[in-house]
């Protein structure tokens, strides 16, 4: 029985992987309802018709934005394909008190950036400079503040999650740090093409995007204000065949004296206070991090090269979108930050 | 914060797959703390080496049975292969006030039938008049005043389940029924076995144990008592290349003039107060109960043919093992028959 | 170095699975050569951009049928949907001397069977007398005087084959045989659907087209035939994550006094020259069989119940479809029959 | 029929998944007969029994080493551990003429970083000068003269492979090469592995060995010769769900003034005349080089960062191991090098 229920959520693209994820996370979630569900397309279905595992869980009916009533909701989560987030955030800003982008409209502040990489123009300039980029284990204060939030992109979470610390700490040299990236098919999104049918996917791997992807600017212009200087990324993510999850491995230069030891302090410390964020000492896998939101990180000398080698794992649906959007609300309405996403919570 | 734990639980055989399935769901069970984890093999190991994904959930050491204290356990969770649990059943009896065995030991009354199909002898004939069959639909009475569950194997719940609303009614012939079912790979346990490792399961099914699956004289038992009179049933069990879950496809001869209302109507009947079991008007599907305590069944009568087809699909791990043991606990403590159990659930 | 080329193919729906299927079992076919690749929707693209593995394997250019020039083809594998292949066959019959439909719609002689199960209108009734069921192991001789193949569904290749011996020693009551399959997604063809997206297959099992699917009557016509009295299915098809695979598990009651020797012998017996099917007492594996033009059959007797439990694997490509279409080409031309076929084959 | 049999075989190890993989391809082969499977666990068995789909193409019973006449054999392919081939190609070495051996022993002319990287004594120092790296695209003609060839690892292949032209041509600078792999898990070979099994690899993704894997050593090895100077590497190899296939993506500085013209016109010039190696303008992927012997590369130079990423996909049973070997053998004897390797061909 939730009998604590403050904040009243609208989910808007509800139909979709992420949005789902949202409405998923929310019903376990004491201190939440759903008030709405919004799809266009498949306005006038019940979720539980779309997803099956819903059914006893949710009455849900999706509606459009048109008829969809904001009276008294607290927060709205967009979880719309980049281009089409911008709109609806606009439309809902003096509507709606909180916001969180799941989409990649707000998360750069440069325009020239964005409409080079998502290959679109951007119609909603004015909302850039007030959208707070929802790391929390980066912004924690000031998305407590925010009204608008921009969930950061999957592949970014995990990356800049796995620099973070030696990027502050000043362990790394400035110099192009690689990444190779290996993300799960519901990273896609739930679209009807060939490519993602399952015989093209199973027992395949494909790298795409390379030198392109969108999430390359995300992750330069983040790490580069943590670092103070301009840091570059050489990114080259792949399709692999698994439904859920991202595995990002890290190569960076590491300052001359870098030691395994200052590299291991660094990490501890900075996420001493993160209830997401779990160490390890031997490689991290998926599977341990599937349907949660933690980001398992795992930094490694090689003394040999003079390497940082990091490897990051998240469930690009939980932390790398919809758990991490949930973690952004708890603390924009200061909630403790792990309601509704931890295992073994009980509210 | 756990402020309502009433009841103290030991997991024995927690290294297994359902033995930490069931430390899994007592971590978010608001009711019940777990003070014990015992597995032999693995004494002196954390917990969440072996299963990465409880970092940060459970500190959990395992255990030797002879090294851990049983004062002030409540439950005690036997999760051991068959031939394994009797003995530890057999020993815990007096210790601990109530007992679930997940293994096979405890469910056939005939000595018989058991030394016929597990292949060993029965050390523990005195157990068997005692224990309970654990299907909450089918024996919930009982289960509430039991101090000794046997709970269902995995492929006997899907198919009692799927069945029992048209037995009771009488709407089957007594003839041989079959079932197909495909069942994923967790159901065979955590082993080193060549023939569970991934190169030999992804791309490929096979059958296994056909005509001699222990879980033939469990089905036939349950239904013929049911039933009043003896039933046959013809199955063929399968391994398929996914993880969790269990799809049970049944074909049974309907009673002349049976008609799929009158289906329809016992389905729902029967099943009006159960929380875990959802019918279905279209064939249901794994993925909707993975992770999940949900029995999903969609009876469909074939007219042309004059029988009864049942699809009934379980998370093996859950309500084939874990799950329905919780649920077993929570009837017989009185605890709302869903806690721990329902996603969307908080305490 | 290809030198007694004798066979000029072309191949009609060449961008689908089952059609570049053909092209890749002909492309080792020291018989054969490929003059001609049409798929209407993509011609003008090369085949090995579509199918990448055949990057220096094969420089065709696909074509229209329009603008394809047939003379001096000598065979045409037809690889369209059903509805659309009966359109094409009509329109080459008189410009190639033979023709191998791989579609459904020359299957059944009776035109309201066909209407009923696959939904719409038949407009080539005079075809369907001409056309010759080709299923290697029941029509041999047939096939070898056929101009007009009509190339068996993937299941009913794997269910017939895997009655055949039975059925013709009249070992089984004349009852409802039950079958439950399971197909691999190739099965359902290359095409945008959400349904068929990895995430949606993935760690899924679902049962679809119960009681209705259009390989039914199929069954049922072709073993009626054989029995020389009606002969009725119950059958359920699955999809299950494997990209290629059919696996069939069949139930049927035996006649009184039928012994496991007896059943032994009879398949022995009907397939002792058949090059292609394979016997085997423990259950057969679809990983055995996957890219090749085998049929791995189990029979097993279920003496408890009466029953008789038949397993038959096979490629739902391969001998479900375009393997299959190989071997009746080598029977109409006279050609050894596993020319192309066999796994050790050089020509 | 094969009619032009020459060269007489024996496989070492033919019960692991390389030796088979050699057993599969040998079969189809027109120029060689296998005379001889060692397999010392499994001696007495049927190689159809351990590999159901080789039922009617192979009728080998396994032999042990001792029991095995090597009268008449012109070449061994020794599949075996590392730390076991060692001695078996020392056995044979005085018996047979050529000796192809598959494992790691003779792959390093180091002693000292043999031993530090595989972890035990080398106990046959006098085959390593003789031994010739077996990577036909680098050492053709050594190859052709020599009676024993070391055939390169799995992911050296790939890396290798993919970097030959630029590091050749000068176009790379001197620094740290950053490599990211992934591999299918029968890499890991068929052993009884809990780690291994499908529920632990299935919806996983993990990283291992890390700055510790034994083939780092054999790249940096290969590639300093080539390049005249020391080349390092930064490797991380991640153990992926499917059965087959390697992914190597690739990171390397470019010396200044490079242009994407130069490097791909050092590509096309190193692989003119290499049958195997398939140039790609789009990224490659495994799919396409599945059960093949070729190796697609795609080198894409980054502008903004300076770098050239290579992405180089192979099967690792094939190009990887078996393939490999056959090629080799190929050219030892002076047959076409693509005879028993080329889906397509005909003897």
């Amino acid at each position: 029985m939730k009998t604590r229920t403050i904040i009243r959520a609208a989910v808007i693209g509800g139909s979709g992987y992420s949005g789902v994820e949202v409405i998923r996370l929310l019903s376990r979630h004491a201190g939440v309802s759903v008030s709405a569900v919004v799809a266009q397309s498949s306005a006038g279905q019940r979720l539980d018709v779309l997803y099956p595992d819903l059914t006893g869980i949710s009455e849900t009916v999706l509606t459009t934005l048109e008829e969809t009533d904001f009276d008294g909701v607290d927060v709205a989560f967009v979880a719309l394909p980049s281009g089409e987030g911008m709109h609806v955030v606009g439309k809902l800003r003096s509507r709606v008190g909180r916001i969180i982008d799941l989409g990649g409209d707000l998360r750069l502040k440069e325009i020239g950036l964005y409409e080079r990489y998502y290959g679109h123009t951007h119609s909603a300039p004015e909302l850039l400079q007030e959208a707070v980029y929802g790391l929390p284990e980066l912004n924690r204060a000031a998305i407590a503040r925010a009204h608008l939030v921009a969930n950061p992109g999957c592949y970014p979470t995990s990356v800049i999650l796995g620099l973070l610390p030696a990027v502050t700490a000043g362990l790394l040299e400035p110099e192009v740090i690689t990444i190779s990236a290996m993300s799960g098919v519901s990273g896609a999104g739930r679209s009807a093409r060939v490519d993602l049918s399952f015989v093209e996917v199973n027992e395949n791997i494909r790298a795409y995007k390379v030198t392109v992807h969108q999430h390359i600017p995300e992750m330069e212009s983040i790490l580069s204000a943590v670092a103070g200087s301009p840091v570059r990324v050489s990114f080259v993510p792949h399709l692999v065949p698994l439904s859920r999850g991202i595995y990002s491995t890290i190569h960076a230069v590491m300052v001359p004296g870098t030691t395994a030891a200052r590299v291991a302090e660094a990490y501890a410390e900075y996420y001493r206070h993160a209830p997401f964020v779990r160490l390890r000492t031997t490689p991290p896998e998926i599977r341990a991090v599937t349907w949660t939101n933690f980001c398992d990180i795992a930094p490694v000398v090689e003394e040999r090269t003079g390497r940082l080698i990091v490897m990051s794992v998240i469930d690009n649906l939980v932390k790398g979108a919809a758990g991490q959007a949930v973690q952004n609300m708890n603390i924009m309405f200061g909630v403790p930050e792990h309601d509704g996403l931890r295992m073994g919570e009980v509210a």
